[in-house]
């Protein structure tokens, strides 16, 4: 089963009110804000990656589905693998910085052993409180869609963690990832919809879109890169269509009117339309879509 | 690491004050119990176990959580590793039968894929409301140490499930734990202290009087043990230590006034008293204390 197949088969199960129907990355509970995020080694993060920089990313997604919902972050679950005891103090140094760095403290969780050999699966669970929570349904026809920062960034640093010669910060932006957890609180109230790039710019819009009951068109051309990316992969068409398809920026994606004066930046990169489906363009030219959208799961 | 020194890693943590230093099996945020559990393939199922059943513990033990703090159960997120179809559309089946025969609606959750052949590692957090939420930390010395039902059974019943002959009654009570919400309702407006039986009785006693600052002392001719686990273990020291230290059983195991009318059927097993430690008696006459208590997870 891919993952959509499977959460589909899951919306037949009896749904929580707060759930919105599983179309959302967190659910509004006793106005709560939650959500769960698992990391599978070999999967979302190697097994040369530092486990200090695991445990960050760990805390950092689920952070990042906070930012999209305008929550303040009130505190966080962990599921955890006990393993080899240098492996285990170094990801418990890593959750000390990132907790630290965002303010965040410890509510429980649950800690098991693995098989020997056995891949590390963790996972975290994060509330939120006070969230103005924008669904992702929410888009509305004649809405531009926005990103904040840059993109493409995180698919080139897993590029460089995997060996190739390229610049550290690119790397750290898929090791060590950025909730915008200042700019959701502003967004959020103001937005009509509003998601975290975490698997790629372009599905992660067709996923607004279609929560939304909607079409939205894209411009690559609007796409906002990093110097750092440009300069390691050039600027064409290629390298603009890997950077909206790549996973783990953790950027927030938006919909809102054309003309709201935004309180944080943000680059508009396409708009909501009447219709279904996801529309490419490149400085107005039709472009194709890719095979892949971006990240998705499926079954062996 | 071991379990326990990983846990008292994390209390050096910024901790939420909902968290209750770790010491209990849950949590309370915003009027809200919260608690996690994760079940992993060889270590808390075997491959061979159903796979709707492997549904049914991993959503029934959280629920046993919420049982130990008499809440009402709100709902449930589900972190679920793709796998081969035929397992996960099974696991389906076992998840809609847990959550309709307990009315749990499904809050939300994260679906991910394995490497090939990795370990299924499975995550539920549970969340609770209405709850009275009596602590793991809170006997009195004189404080009679109560347990529901029977206890060992799930132990055979794994033995069972491994291939040894014996009643299927068991073998269920080990793949399909009942967890005692009913029971926990009424007992937390009571009781002084709670928590499941989810390691072994003796542990989570241990447990529960360190947390308290007390001994306690159990005695083992006390312990309530069904027909079934007498007819397949004798009824002899090692049958009884064998009971008290096997986990899973998920009975309710509570600290409460000696003179309290029980709302529901209980076994007094022991009592807690001033100083440190567990002591164990069989008929009054002391017993020397196991090497393992019960279960613990430790890393490679």
């Amino acid at each position: 089963m891919t993952e959509a197949e499977f959460i589909q088969a899951l919306r037949r199960l009896p749904l929580h009110a707060g759930a919105r129907g599983l179309t959302d990355d967190a659910a509004v509970v006793a106005g709560l804000v939650l959500t769960t995020d698992t990391l599978v080694e070999s999967v979302h993060f190697l097994s040369t990656d530092p486990p200090a920089d695991v445990a960050w990313k760990l805390v950092a997604v689920s952070l990042s589905d906070l930012a999209a919902k305008g929550a303040r972050p009130e505190g966080v679950l962990l599921n955890h693998p006990l393993t080899d005891d240098a492996w285990d103090r170094a990801f418990l140094s890593g959750l000390a910085e990132v907790l630290g760095a965002y303010a965040v403290p410890l509510i429980g969780g649950d800690t098991v052993s693995l098989p020997a050999g056995a891949s590390r699966v963790l996972s975290l669970t994060a509330l939120g409180a006070d969230a103005p929570a924008p669904p992702r349904s929410g888009a509305r026809a004649g809405d531009t869609l926005y990103v904040t920062g840059t993109v493409g960034d995180a698919g080139v640093g897993l590029r460089i963690a995997r060996g190739e010669a390229g610049p550290l910060g690119l790397c750290n932006r898929y090791r060590r990832p950025t909730p915008r957890l200042a700019e959701g609180r502003q967004l959020a109230p103001l937005v009509h919809a509003m998601a975290d790039v975490s698997d790629g710019v372009l599905i992660d819009a067709a996923r607004m879109a279609a929560a939304s009951g909607l079409a939205v068109s894209l411009d690559l051309a609007m796409l906002p890169l990093s110097r750092d990316l440009q300069a390691f992969s050039g600027d064409n068409r290629a390298a603009r269509l890997a950077a909206a398809t790549a996973g783990d920026d953790y950027e927030l994606l938006f919909a809102a009117t054309a003309d709201l004066p935004l309180p944080v930046p943000a680059t508009a990169i396409g708009r909501f339309v009447q219709g279904a489906g996801l529309y490419l363009y490149q400085a107005g030219e039709p472009v194709p879509l890719p095979d892949h959208l971006g990240f998705e799961h499926a079954g062996n």
